[in-house]
């Protein structure tokens, strides 16, 4: 069953259901991408350590990938991005890219000036530098970007804010969205609305109804894993996300962990996107099918086994536990890479086994 | 004219001479090494920032690479190495692999305790344990590892040394030689000697008569670029290299800059290392063949060419000198990657034409 999304080029195809997960494909005129999908981020224009041969490569393929606004409106600058032609053609990526609004990195980086119902004043973290962020400049960097789905420019209330922080955000972020929606975007260029309200499930469903009069190309969930506890976040899910309109991709923002994102394609969230799996890396830990391990642990010294005997991952067929951990301790780059490729291959895998399983075991969708 | 050199499977092959400078093939138990030939730096069981498979990838297409002894004894350590069945099982690679004695690196990073005649007593530069360092332990540790060629454990004074500095560190270099080469080799093990004597040519031909005197595989040219003038170098390189025998392989030790090789290669030598094409590359200077480039510079903040339109490497066929400028002022562990496969294409391209030219103008070898 397909449905045409407002952007024209864009349709979303879901083709099997089982409960309120969803199997599809999101088409776009960059390329399709099969749901759901978890999206690696690429912050300032690079999947951190990964060139996009390695994330185009099987078994990783990630069909999409994340840009900020904010990092990539400060360095390299827009006049950069604009003369390359675009982010994709800047880092050679040409597979679809989701951005960003900015504003999330602008009230968790950057030095607040002022907020304001217009927008944002801020401070660069990278040198001091005086900007501001409004609804109609954040779709301007967006269109400039190139990204194949903007998001629009919200705010996000921290985990711990009271009720009245949560109706001022959100009443903020339905009239910010209306100005997004009215910004002309450059062709093939879809527009995500995005649902604040935190925890309270009638503050969720009072926003996503402000959204839905708006209409938008798909609906995110904001203001989740923002340090509220874990079983707050699956209770809003559970009830909250199969609600949001059954013909759009729904998108869980900056979750999770493994288990989350099974829990969220579980709830009807069709993308998702995190640093866990990069960072992590990183950091040392690596994901396995038999749980994460720490690297660093002395137990891997002498161990010559991959890191995932399952995962099909070039590092898992190539180096051992040992070599890795030698190459994280001595903080060589290539581990980096090595640990990056892994963790998201893992990722990728994850998701194409949480997308079979629905294919396999759902029944075909009904209309809504 | 193929030589057989003294350890079995070993044969040095000299396909033409130009002058001083030959070209042949280094043949080994484990593949061919066409020279002259530049050798990758691999510290700690990676050359930094690239994949075994980067390095033996075309245009690269790296024949050999050299491991650091003393890096490698003190991490991983040789139980896991030894354990891993050698550094190339470990690591990944191969290809044939250098490892320089660990007399260098103790002088240069370690904290010295004690030098005497039997050895050298260290402190490790990680932490501070303590070590002791004699030919015939340099040689079970390379041994350990398992490299193709291993080299004597020598005592390479500083650029500044004083005659009687020169003399002791001869006299101490022949004797550890002499012991390193009673020390019984891994079979497919070669053993190069490693001549001293700073830039008296004197100095430089009594100490390459006792090396010669015991024999070994190969010679090297220790001592040079440690803080000389270069003109000094050249001096002692154009006076002395072809001297050395002209049937065994010559090796420039920890030199140099695409000038110094083409120098080197002019001179006769036949085999280089340095640092410079990775670290240079770490730090944001490109080898192009129109001269070095500093990335940062604000002129490649809009330039969208190729680092160099001459070179075949990925990153110059995908990449933009903005892209790459962008990466190194974010600091993203791409920029590393990118920039150091460059690099060291650009000396591998360096290395064969200087080889090819000697193939194209030079003349069959006359029997020494």
């Amino acid at each position: 069953m397909i449905f045409d999304l407002p952007t024209p080029g864009f349709s979303f195809e879901i083709l099997r259901v089982l409960g309120h997960a969803r199997a599809g494909v999101l088409h776009t005129p960059r390329g399709d991408i099969p749901t759901p999908v978890f999206m690696p981020v690429g912050t300032q224009g690079t999947v951190k350590a990964m060139t996009a041969g390695e994330l185009r490569a099987p078994p990783l393929d990630a069909a999409i990938i994340l840009g900020n606004t904010y990092h990539l409106y400060l360095r390299p600058g827009l006049d950069t991005i604009a003369a390359a032609g675009g982010l994709h053609r800047f880092a050679a990526w040409d597979r679809p890219i989701l951005t960003d609004s900015g504003g999330f990195q602008v009230f968790s980086l950057a030095g607040i000036n002022q907020i304001d119902d217009e927008g944002v004043t801020f401070q660069s973290h990278i040198d001091g530098s005086r900007h501001r962020l409004t609804p109609e400049v954040s779709l301007q960097i967006q269109g400039v970007i190139g990204s194949d789905i903007a998001m629009v420019f919200d705010q996000c209330p921290p985990g711990d804010a009271d009720a009245a922080a949560h109706e001022q955000a959100m009443a903020r972020t339905t009239a910010w969205a209306a100005r997004c929606a009215a910004v002309t975007r450059p062709p093939g260029q879809a527009l995500f609305g995005i649902v604040q309200g935190g925890t309270d499930l009638d503050r969720r469903a009072r926003h996503a109804a402000e959204l839905v009069a708006i209409g938008f190309d798909g609906y995110a969930l904001g203001g989740l894993s923002v340090g509220e506890p874990i079983p707050e976040m699956y209770r809003v899910l559970d009830a909250f996300a199969h609600t949001l309109p059954s013909d759009r991709p729904r998108y869980l923002m900056g979750v999770g962990k493994p288990a989350d994102l099974a829990q969220g394609v579980a709830a009807g969230i069709d993308m998702f996107d995190c640093v866990m799996p990069t960072r992590n890396a990183r950091n040392g830990y690596l994901f396995t099918s038999a749980g994460k391990i720490t690297i660093s642990n002395a137990r891997y010294r002498m161990d010559f086994g991959p890191v995932d005997p399952e995962c099909p991952c070039d590092t898992c067929r190539t180096h051992s536990r040992a070599y890795l951990r030698h190459l994280h301790m001595a903080r060589e780059i290539l581990y980096n890479r090595l640990a990056t490729l892994h963790n998201l291959t893992f990722y990728a895998r994850h998701m194409r086994a949480l997308r079979d399983r629905i294919l396999e075991l759902g029944t075909a969708p009904t209309p809504p």
